[in-house]
């Protein structure tokens, strides 16, 4: 199912904005596709001003500053080879084909895959108040929706434009096999739990605690709970350190004691 | 690896927003946890005034209505069983195991797959500058990231809170089996496109371009032709109208020549 494409391939996917009325929307548009490796934004506007407020943010992105504009959706999409009309369904009737997001992607990623690079896909969005019109759909092969709960209260869905953008581009990638950066964390070996475990095994004697909950102190019971613990190797020295002040003080007390 | 959850189960997860800053963000995170169903909401805020503007905005939902204020991590997440850490990595030396959404997701679902409703999970979320704190990450079991793609420009993930929550639910939601609203497309029955094909066949032998492009009209290839369309049922008796009116047309002037 999973399918890794060449970044030259992803680069085959254009994000269209047909109608964005909200400059903030299409910054944040432009910022999911900076994260997620997308690099072509088409700007479908009769009224230019919103594009424009966006493009001159102090923090707009490369992405924004290569983004092209046209005044008709035609134009927008005459070098595509398959077109995808995004929708929240709704009351509309929808006279196309509709699939919902995870299926959606395979179809993209489908369309993606021949190695000459032949294949190119614009994603449509529509405006943030009316989505695409019926004019604008029909100039799609197909829809995409983001699956979505449905509601008595019948209150339609609301994701913004960037939150619908930033999810269908990561349903893109994680299809497509994504790397991502490694944490440090790095799990304790079974020598060093072993070692954490024997220090345990002597606090829990030293301490009387064998003596009262005998049923709980077997070695083996110790070591399953020392492994439970999931800790982290640069973890170990302190709780080795801190079983040893423990030990410390016990034996200081039994000396105290005696 | 799907699972189907109850919605009584997928109610086990609590957003928990940290320092939050624009009302904006908090109102877009209230429509994507009510576009994917999840209810509970909770804020941890010294500084309230984002959380009560978000919350008396006119198209607030009963999500920000519902939502919980904490004075801490600790307080907020106390019931939880489990409790996961959101990060963009970045620079910052993590010393939590760190899992990528999907895989990150598949653990969460794990944990509230119990019938008995025992598991409860909280997904943090830190604020928009500078994400979660180490002390609030030392309150989580392990960390979740948004796969990203590594950029040379080393600019820092940017994807808003509202659109971070809308990408980690749509996972969750993605990986328990959602339904979706059906389209209206029906595909044409093959009856209704062999109804097409034949008046298809008609109109180019009467159009005289059976004659002069044989290797295109053989029957068989006519059909293959009208089946590769696609086209929707309520599509056909449209199609079937031009083609008579094609028709019709051509016998017109074929008599007026005669």
């Amino acid at each position: 199912m999973e399918r890794v494409l060449s970044s030259q391939q992803l680069d085959c996917v254009c994000v269209v904005l047909v109608r964005a009325r909200n400059p903030n929307n299409i910054g944040a548009v432009a910022r999911a596709m900076h994260d997620f490796g997308f690099r072509h934004l088409r700007v479908v506007n009769d009224y230019p001003v919103p594009f424009e407020t966006a493009r001159s943010a102090v923090d707009a992105s490369a992405i924004l500053a290569g983004a092209a504009t046209f005044d008709s959706v035609a134009e927008a999409i005459a070098d595509c080879t398959l077109v995808v009309g995004t929708t929240a369904v709704g009351e509309r009737t929808l006279q196309h084909p509709l699939h919902p997001l995870p299926e959606a992607a395979t179809k993209i990623v489908d369309e993606l895959a021949p190695e000459d690079g032949s294949g190119r896909v614009a994603i449509l969005f529509g405006s943030e108040k009316t989505g695409l019109s019926n004019e604008e759909l029909s100039h799609c092969n197909w829809l995409l929706t983001i699956p979505m709960q449905q509601h008595e209260d019948v209150r339609h869905p609301s994701l913004n434009l960037g939150q619908a953008v930033a999810v269908c581009l990561y349903e893109l990638v994680r299809q497509t096999g994504l790397s991502v950066a490694a944490s440090d964390f790095v799990a304790a070996k079974a020598g060093e739990v072993e070692r954490l475990t024997t220090l345990l095994h002597e606090v829990l004697q030293k301490t009387g605690y064998t003596r009262h909950h005998p049923a709980n102190s077997d070695e083996s019971q110790v070591r399953r709970m020392a492994l439970r613990m999931g800790v982290a190797s640069i973890d170990v020295p302190v709780w080795m350190g801190v079983l040893r002040q423990v030990l410390w003080k016990v034996r200081d007390s039994d000396t105290g004691k005696d």
